[in-house]
């Protein structure tokens, strides 16, 4: 949400209702990360109206449009935006998100979901969701389509010979003539080969599915991780899944979202976050908890706890987001009035409230002790809680060299990673054809 | 194509190559438009690798990613993207639309296309191109689901108490429940209604299904058309439709392209027209000449005459240009390698060398003689010729009062072209309630 990653946050006397729909506000938070020396923007998303209207703010301006408005505001920063593959043609979205990398001078970033829920399903002439391992499956072979796509321009196919009136090398072009299951693509793209080869691919979903898919396409996976003993495992689990996909684990970057709450004590940061429980409306917290928890609604009692539930196994929405929540409310034996104030703060991720050393300790923590490359900053409140993760945390990861100073000669959101640029499939190396 | 209309610009010493996918091109271009009080930019496509890289510049950023980008580049300039109903879901594609009128201030247009082609087809998972009619009537469904969608907001539906804890009112939302002969969309839109409620429709196809479709959705039309009598036919014809569809005729606007070639004697700019034929690679003209006609390959002799072809009914690619080649082709009695280098300077749209008062001329006798309501502007060399026209040709028009000194209050792109901002479907106006 557009003014906070707290529910609540939009009920705060600072903030703009209208907030997530205005351009300007999204320019002002992206010269602040900047500011921060930031890698990267995410913006979530899903092809659905989420929320009644009642509850929260509800709508989103369609990120990849947004993020392109973005590109021409910065100069810097990555720019990594969410795009289903249940719900996209491979060739439009192969194409928007080569369009957005060479607009931004090779800083896209594509989160890859398949979108669960049936809502979004009934917007695209399905009567129900698809299953979770089909929706997996179509979304390797969307993958596999995609880099296709996006190598069938070699990086030198442009001759540009005025004199003979010879602009490109047709033998440089290759049609993918993809014939899948899902999908049936013959032609190549009609955008050149980008900066960064094709986006830096993201992913999110920390099923068994979601976590195979990630080992074999994912470079930087964003995850919800309530304690540091959960993280290290899923960091660990992840990199050596990698290495049996046979990539370099260092390739994939593992990154979990915190959401700071930050004061000039303990008490303030505390006393802030208490503001923030207030303004939570419990009743709908407790509709969103049924619905993610597949609950007929009515079923929870505000006080009470939750009752048995199925395995992760047995359902087929957000599989990783499920069994987070309800590990949550087993492990600190919360009520449900207790696990909607803690899910209100950060839907599943690591709520921390404190002082700008005790969060840049939290930070250091995790990221030393194998539980984190990076982290995912979410701010419970935007933009004042961004300014202050910037203000007063920044300053001190950098002093313990924890973050770059400045962003320097590195141009492409993967040479901000760290990450090679792909080679492209269609192309034999040099050396091989000596 | 970006350095210009004519197929062979890009060869001139003064043209950038690489121009079609370099933002900054497209910036300049957009402030020297902005700098002629134009209504709008205009960005035609396809979703297809349109052809072979030995011609000329092949691929193009993609129109919606484009014009977001100079939207935030520009203050007052329409943006119209062009984009398929036969490649595209209507939900992602309105909320595209959507995204972009809210980024732009209420300055995004829709180009409205069914796509002619098999190539097009075979990257959509089809073996081949749909029939016209099939596809026309895919449109129009297209078109019923999108307004559904745009208006699923009512323009007040959000009501931003703080206090309450109440986002909006969820009795102003209205699912579209569409279920059609191509679509199925459930759910209302993701994103609130937009400055212009929808973005200005705009429609290019002036075949009999065309014109029908334009006579019922669209609020400006594209054509090509070669001589003043067959546009004022067109004007005519599509103004009469339109009232017999039950709209104001006022409300749809007649635009054909001119390609201006223009030197400060006639002499000059014919000149300057020979130097663009001598740059045409002839076989290549040929060929794409004898794809339009749907003749096999080696079919023309370059001086020779076109042979006898079916009539327009009996094709299925784009009806409208088919019939205006083969009509010009007649009518001038032209050879192969004439008709060639009529189409390379236009493509079918009207080529115009002269003074920028014979340009001005031209200009004022189509739209006083109910040829045109205004023009769309396709110079043969970019940026030079939208240069010349608009420090040559725009104060001309000026002087003439048959075009605005500045921009003026209004906003939104549809009241630059005096149009009314659509009702909501879902509203009932006031009166009648009462």
């Amino acid at each position: 949400m557009s003014t906070g990653h707290h529910e609540a946050s939009w009920r705060l006397p600072e903030s703009d209702p209208y907030a997530h729909v205005d351009l300007a506000h999204y320019v002002h938070l992206a010269r602040i990360a900047e500011r921060g020396t930031f890698d990267s923007l995410f913006l979530a998303d899903g092809p659905q109206l989420w929320n009644n209207l009642a509850q929260r703010p509800a709508g989103a301006l369609e990120p990849l449009t947004l993020l392109t408005a973005l590109a021409t505001a910065t100069e810097h920063i990555g720019l990594i935006a969410t795009a289903s593959t249940s719900y996209n043609s491979p060739y439009n979205l192969a194409r928007k998100f080569a369009s957005l990398d060479i607009v931004s001078g090779g800083r896209a970033g594509w989160n890859i979901v398949t979108t669960a829920g049936a809502e979004a399903a009934r917007n695209f002439g399905l009567a129900a969701e698809p299953a979770h391992a089909e929706r997996y499956a179509r979304a390797a072979e969307f993958l596999d389509v995609a880099q296709k796509l996006w190598d069938s321009w070699e990086d030198d196919a442009v001759v540009a010979d005025k004199a003979a009136g010879v602009w490109g090398d047709d033998t440089k072009i290759h049609p993918p003539r993809h014939e899948g299951r899902y999908f049936s693509v013959a032609g190549a793209l009609n955008v050149p080969r980008t900066p960064q080869g094709y986006p830096l691919l993201v992913q999110a979903g920390s099923s068994e599915d979601g976590k195979r898919f990630a080992a074999r396409y994912a470079e930087a996976v964003f995850t919800a991780q309530q304690t540091i003993e959960d993280a290290r495992a899923f960091y660990a689990d992840l990199k050596s899944r990698t290495a049996e996909a046979g990539r370099d684990p260092g390739h994939i970057k593992v990154l979990p979202g915190i959401v700071p709450v930050i004061g000039s004590t303990e008490a303030e940061a505390l006393a802030a976050e208490r503001v923030l429980e207030d303004h939570i409306v419990y009743t709908h917290g407790v509709n969103r908890l049924e619905n993610l928890l597949q609950l007929e609604p009515g079923t929870l009692e505000l006080d009470g706890r939750l009752p048995d539930l199925p395995p992760e196994s047995a359902i087929e929405g957000a599989k990783s987001r499920y069994t987070l929540v309800v590990d949550l409310a087993r492990r600190e034996r919360l009520t449900v009035r207790q696990l909607v104030g803690r899910l209100g703060g950060g839907r599943g991720h690591l709520t921390f409230a404190g002082t700008p050393e005790q969060v840049a300790d939290a930070i250091e923590t995790w990221f030393t002790q194998g539980a984190a490359d990076g982290f995912n900053i979410m701010p419970a409140v935007l933009p004042s809680g961004l300014d202050a993760f910037v203000d007063h945390v920044v300053p001190i990861l950098r002093a313990r060299g924890l973050l770059r100073r400045e962003y320097g000669p590195r141009r492409t959101l993967r040479e901000r990673y760290g990450l090679p640029r792909p080679a492209n499939q269609y192309v034999t190396p040099a050396l091989a054809r000596a």
